[in-house]
């Protein structure tokens, strides 16, 4: 399959120069085969799209969901936070069952397509329903099983993890990847997470882990083990392995710098830190120190959507006023962020950018609606203007997978339907 | 003109408890003439509109903007404040002529309808044209011209505000209202506010004025006066008339008392405070001491957008975090200030709540998009989840000025082009 994109602006993530003001783009298969300015090269190409009005900008990447959660959005919100765990979400939750997660995974899809999303990297249960979801809708996921070491099922945790990993890592034309996801410091003792590292590292896989995101886990931690999260994971090995971690509110600079010299990827969720009153993660200071942050949304239960694009402009928002710096996180590093450093948090070097030879995941955002006006500075309309419904085709490895906002690949209107049932039948249950 | 509205869910606004779930809404002429659960009564209207699977709920009212500043969106941004406006937005400004403010507003209005805002404060220069627009457009709003009292045209800015309150108060119906705009404590010193009240006394209106947006400002009226900005204003009579103060950001338990005492409302505009990191304003203290706060967008140059549901989901996100307390401004309460309290901090008692005998002024939400799935909480929905393009149906005053996403009264695709075209002339003037 060749798809040319013509008279496109194109912001390729290449550099802060890499701007195009009219230009081209070519697919072949799944890579980007050309990247240029000016008039496309004649040729024959299987399909073509006239980007007109738009600009062309690498997929976005949310670091960090829980996506089958979307069916608990708005279950419970505006209570503190172990009530909202202990009172109303692991009770619902316990009641998920395996078809439940396949639906809450492909309304998670759809909204995530829907706002621009082509990667996301996710940790739940039930993962090769969530896998299938993958593997059908054409989007590009890492995905993990949550394990709780400190819980019965430690020990099956592994043997499944092992399992989808064996099944499914590098699925669907390498669109799946399949890593271990020990949930946190707090629920995953050292033994455990040596077992859980012993086991990535005979995989040769890496590892998605929650570290640092509440006071409360730093404080219980210290008191039990005299040093911070991070500095446990540390010396559990937990970094020996390419380890996305996720939240990173609450560091110390020890800390930042032992996540900068094991090259941990951090996922920052400013909109779930912010919903939780979790805090405010030290971005600026991880950046700077030159460690990897992506952006995440987390779970649609904490957040209460997956949309990557308010995420950018809650991410720049949140960094100034709590700096009182307003030239902190400028537009352009926080599309960054939200592409190119979210791939390099999770390790995978055939993404983020639009450069001929990367897999072809890539978005086309509509410049000309009344909020998108004037066009002085397209980077900064993208971070503090743009809206979800602005996305208007998404492309991944090379497959149209929303054109005109209409899904290609699975019939929305299905999941949509299922997943309101889903959710009435939850809470009778 | 009579218009039905069946099969909707609807949030009055009238009290937590006045969810209709199913229910109608009669408009008669410019007001709401019946509000009632289930089915409608026979009749004969001259329009009918099925509301299956969207809410109605009042417009939202959007308490501090500077319209016309929507121009200069996107044209400077993430720097520092005083580089910002001084290198920036000033030179940009001094160049706008009463065209562009014109076309500017109606940019601004043309998003505002598009993401449910129904009635807008407005302080900008040109008012005559930006009235023309309201007018024109179908929207209510509050207009005043900005005074500075330290410039030469200080006493032309009276006689000016004096006209345009003659020409303009109660115009269109009374969607327009006209209010004097003395700019803030540090461009108006007391001698000129008192001219300034003492006109708003003759001409029997209200004030609309910046108040204590940043530490700068409170340090300096601090050292000039011996007292904050708040008390200074007290001090000064402008509190002796129905004030709206926008920002609000750096007060003391007095300064709120003060308020309280003298029933100012208060315009909070969170992410024109994070974007300009002008600092976190108590809010929730605010709310405890029963000031009426509003929301608004403040201009779009340092927003960058005029859309008031992103605004209220940023306004419950902030003050979570920065109390470090998630029950803080629950969904419900950030809604009233979207509405309510919006229109009592702007002294409009007929407008905020779905009740008959108010002006029709309300909006229709779809609920059918992935995003707003599951259906636990619509108000949460709402707060958390939805996004500007959700809206459906616009009406103000009894007028449908919006239908499916179709704005009725002005060509939109002209304002548009228009205005691109006007952004790219300024920037070569």
């Amino acid at each position: 399959m060749s798809i040319l994109i013509d008279n496109i602006a194109i912001l390729a993530m290449n550099g802060q120069d890499s701007y195009i003001e009219k230009g081209y783009l070519l697919i072949k298969g799944d890579l980007i085969a050309e990247v240029g300015s000016g008039a496309a090269p004649q040729g024959n190409y299987e399909q073509t799209i006239d980007g007109t009005g738009k600009v062309a900008l690498p997929g976005l990447i949310n670091t960090h969901t829980h996506a089958a959660m979307t069916l608990l959005r708005g279950y419970a919100d505006d209570l503190p936070l172990m009530d909202w765990l202990s009172t109303k979400i692991w009770p619902l939750e316990a009641k998920l069952n395996d078809d439940d997660i396949y639906w809450g995974t492909m309304l998670a899809i759809t909204e995530m397509i829907k706002s621009g999303t082509t990667t996301f990297n996710d940790m739940y249960f039930a993962m090769s329903r969530a896998a299938q979801a993958v593997e059908q809708t054409g989007i590009r996921a890492v995905l993990s099983r949550g394990m709780i070491g400190v819980s019965p099922d430690s020990q099956a945790a592994l043997d499944d993890s092992r399992r989808l990993v064996e099944q499914w890592h590098q699925a669907a034309n390498g669109r799946i990847r399949f890593v271990l996801g020990p949930h946190a410091p707090y629920t995953c003792p050292p033994e455990y997470l040596q077992k859980v590292v012993a086991l990535a590292e005979e995989l040769d896989t890496g590892l998605h882990i929650h570290i640092a995101e509440t006071r409360q886990e730093v404080e219980d931690i210290q008191n039990q083990y005299g040093m911070s999260p991070v500095q446990l994971m540390l010396n559990s090995g937990v970094f020996s392995r390419p380890t996305l971690a996720a939240h990173c509110v609450h560091l110390g600079p020890d800390d930042i710098a032992i996540l900068k010299q094991y090259q941990v990827g951090v996922a920052h969720n400013p909109e779930s830190n912010m919903k939780l009153a979790s805090g405010i993660a030290p971005v600026p200071e991880l950046l700077r120190a030159g460690v990897a942050v992506g952006l995440g949304t987390d779970g649609a239960s904490s957040n209460n959507n997956l949309d990557m694009i308010e995420e950018m402009r809650s991410c720049a928002l949140l960094h100034k006023v709590s700096t009182m710096d307003p030239t902190v996180l400028p537009a352009y590093q926080v599309l960054e962020m939200a592409t190119t450093l979210g791939a390099k948090a999770l390790g995978l070097g055939e993404i983020g950018m639009l450069k001929p030879g990367y897999k072809a995941d890539l978005i086309l955002i509509n410049l000309t609606a009344a909020h998108m006006i004037p066009r002085y500075d397209i980077v900064a309309n993208i971070i503090y203007s743009a809206q979800a419904s602005d996305v208007d085709t998404v492309i991944v490895d090379g497959q149209i997978i929303m054109k005109q906002r209409q899904i290609t690949t699975f019939d929305e209107q299905e999941v949509l339907e299922r997943c309101q049932a889903v959710a009435a039948d939850l809470i009778r249950r």
